[in-house]
């Protein structure tokens, strides 16, 4: 039987879509240079039972599945595949429950992440981890890939706000792993077995997240230098001294004028680099961290300290570094690198790049989450030359490389995907490829959970 | 070919012990009532090769392996089995290297965790991670066992500290989870799969622990209550104030009496339980956290409220709260339950243990990280009394069954050991068990690596 009157027995009308024009939309995440193919149908779940049932028949025909969120995805890893089945959770989009004193949310996994971070922040609580795309990613998808964000260098990464997930299991059945309490060692840490998976062993359908209180207002500031390099230098100074920030972020000459260019904005245009931090401490502390980080680019050769005063001055700021990416992919097409490097090499990383940039001949701009050394090269070019694409691809690779040779990992927060599923098995080592691959093997013999992404 | 001249020919003499009486005493952990066999032979490591060595020895003879730290777990996670081998880690013992400046250190899993502290802490750093057992107990146990302690109140479990592993595999391969990195998310996150799961699916043999700056001398105080529940009802008043501690401990009456004969201190005999806190936010708004805490526990109904403005002072409540499991053992057979509930239900669930003590009829000393809902209600009893012997058992398996129905977990930091294999298949249910099992499945086919433990 055809697969899409196969889903409509067991699903819904509403939920099956399988009108091409609308299918077309949920082919691709927002990685270019990812092969994607058509799906043979769409499902919209509304609720876990549909989930299961997609996931059900799509085992009875021996379909590939591939779970979806927003599609925000840099990796590939949301990409459809060629007469597969999408799910996907954009529409279980609730909040479903807050509990102020034990400091969690249950959440649907389709919200978007500033929405729940809004919600949440009406009882004054926090959920710290917010990628830059956190208008347009959803929960679900910062679960499948352990998004990072901005303030990930004071409060860690997705992995450390997960609880509890309900997840729909390859053989359709639903496994709850962890549980509502602060700590808990009951059994092996499924939960985080499913964080950054991809959606390889299961489909997320419910989500415990734990909060904190409500930050502090923060105290921002921004460092200006006539070198990327002399700004790593910087960050490993600030690091070094053991101040606490609740942001560092760097956005290199080519990002502040994509900025300027995207957003209108009036950065300093002729900045070869900008570091912005802040501190969330409160009161005195927060000023006093925030001088000694000033002193501490003053020392290293910042050419201008400002300090934002104003809360809206540094909301702005913020705005700037968040648009980073989406500026830059303004200026044409972009392969997005996410090389994570110990905190100690980031100045060594960020000539390395520079050298590449100008030994393979393509533009790079720098962007990043420069207090976890977690940096976004993103290489920019027209992608209708062919021999521009090919350097593109070199200089991607080459920075994945120095990457590694620095002691660091291939992909900080943005994952695996299709993009990079080669890198990953250099990292990680014949061995390491093997362990993947049995645990794929235990938790989806059929390999039908996004089959292709992560597992080399 | 017998095992021990089988195991000679492929490690050296002084590291393969047969002797039955250094064997005995490789036999059990510190839980009571937990089966263990004896062992043909204890292989005491002194570096990964031998610890690869003896797994291919024992796949070859198809003997099982049960690896050992410093044998202070409470579950009988680390009891020998039968005709089997122990690997015991207590000989790689170093501290192979400390970063400064990324903030970690790579460690040997034989060294004890008080040790890897006062190491790490020369250099200005601090290792959270503080279970009450921190004298004697190897890290490569706390890892295994997901360990937490005194101040996970405000920095979290060891597994919010593991960067990366070595794990020699079932079939003697290494393998290499992780990075140095802050952030990373290079495939699944095998380093969580193996932190807590008690031997069953590896043996670590080298870790990279991430440090933080070490913290500011805390504040301390002390608050006497008349009634547990009471003392129970403050701690959700201060977990609601949102105040932040980095450390929030109770002892009852019966665990204080327990002490003060112990330890030969001088602890409020007449009162019927304390709560110990601390603040190491520095300077004033320490003192402030602090004089909000004895408001709140004056405001719930505390007796007495005494801060304790000498360090010394400070350090002698933490040396009290941290003898109370072992001055209960002084009492008599003891089984030590580790519930986890929602910090929202603690007073319920102390009024619950209360009533199972009345109505079984045993003696029940309550200590517990009150600020993380970890409470380890323990019962005393005289095992050579058969009717005492089973009220024990009734009364510790009502404490887990209350803990459950309170949205608690069993077991928050000691593990399942083969001491609640049947309570973890009651927790996470048959689908839970089933991948259990098949993640077991896929990474020790032949069930060499501790059978029989943790998984139903
Ligand atoms: C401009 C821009 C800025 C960005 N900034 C950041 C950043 O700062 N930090 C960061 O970490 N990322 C960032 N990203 C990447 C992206 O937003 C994140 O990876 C995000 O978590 C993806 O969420 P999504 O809902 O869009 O997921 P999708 O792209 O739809 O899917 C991502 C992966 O998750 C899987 N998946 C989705 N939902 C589920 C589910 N319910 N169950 C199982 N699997 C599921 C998919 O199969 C896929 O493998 C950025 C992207 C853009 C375009
Ligand atoms: C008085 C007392 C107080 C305690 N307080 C606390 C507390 O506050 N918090 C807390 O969490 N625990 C506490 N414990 C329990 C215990 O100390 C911890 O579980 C500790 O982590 C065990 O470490 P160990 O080295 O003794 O491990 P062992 O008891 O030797 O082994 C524990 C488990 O880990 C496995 N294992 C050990 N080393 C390795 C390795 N290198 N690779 C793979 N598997 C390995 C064993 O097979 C076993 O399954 C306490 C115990 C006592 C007796």
């Amino acid at each position: 039987m055809d697969v899409v009157d196969r889903l409509r027995q067991v699903l819904p009308e509403s939920v099956v879509l399988s009108d091409p024009d609308r299918i077309e939309s949920y082919r691709y995440d927002r990685a270019m240079f990812c092969p994607a193919g058509v799906p043979a149908a769409v499902v919209l779940a509304r609720e876990t039972a549909h989930v299961q049932a997609a996931v059900r028949v799509a085992a009875e025909l021996g379909l590939p599945v591939v779970p979806q969120g927003a599609r925000s995805g840099l990796s590939g890893a949301a990409n459809a595949i060629e007469g597969g089945l999408v799910i996907s959770l954009e529409k279980m989009d609730q909040v479903l429950r807050i509990e102020p004193v034990d400091q969690y949310v249950v959440t649907q996994p389709g919200v978007f992440n500033a929405v729940l971070s809004r919600a949440v922040a009406e009882h004054g609580l926090f959920y710290p981890p917010d990628p830059s795309s956190w208008e347009f990613c959803s929960i679900g998808g910062n679960l499948a890939t352990n998004s990072g964000g901005l303030c990930c260098v004071k409060y860690g990464v997705t992995t450390d706000y997960v609880l509890a997930l309900e997840v729909v299991l390859a053989n359709g059945e639903i496994l709850r792993t962890g549980r509502n309490t602060v700590k808990g060692v009951a059994g092996y840490d499924l939960t985080r077995l499913f964080v950054g998976s991809e959606g390889t062993l299961g489909i997320i359908t419910e989500a415990t997240l734990a909060l904190r209180p409500q930050a502090q207002r923060p105290h921002t500031m921004a460092a200006l230098f006539d070198s990327a390099v002399t700004a790593g230098e910087a960050i490993v100074d600030i690091v070094r001294s053991g101040v606490s920030l609740s942001l560092l972020e760097i956005m290199d000459g080519t990002t502040i004028a994509a900025v300027n260019a995207y957003k209108r904005m009036d950065l300093p245009a002729d900045a070869a680099a900008m570091l912005i931090a802040q501190s969330d401490t409160g009161g005195e502390a927060a000023i006093q961290d925030i001088a000694k980080v000033a002193q501490l680019c003053t020392d290293a050769g910042a050419t201008d300290c400002i300090v934002a005063d104003d809360p809206l001055e540094g909301d702005l700021l913020l705005e700037a570094r968040r648009a980073g990416l989406v500026a830059l992919e303004q200026l044409g097409t972009t392969m997005i690198d996410d090389v994570c490097v110990p905190r100690s090499r980031l100045a060594d990383f960020i000539a390395g790049v520079e050298r590449i940039a100008v030994e393979v001949g393509v533009t790079v701009g720098v962007v990043g989450h420069a207090g976890d050394g977690n940096m976004h090269p993103t290489v920019v070019f027209d992608a209708t030359d062919p021999l521009q694409a090919a350097r593109a691809q070199t200089a991607f690779d080459q920075i994945m490389a120095i990457g590694l040779e620095l002691g660091g990992t291939i992909t900080g927060e943005h994952g695996i995907g299709v993009l990079k599923k080669q890198w990953l098995a250099k990292e990680i080592g014949p061995v390491g490829v093997d362990v993947h691959r049995s645990i794929k093997q235990a938790l989806d013999p059929l390999g039908l959970l996004n089959p292709g992404k992560v597992v080399p």
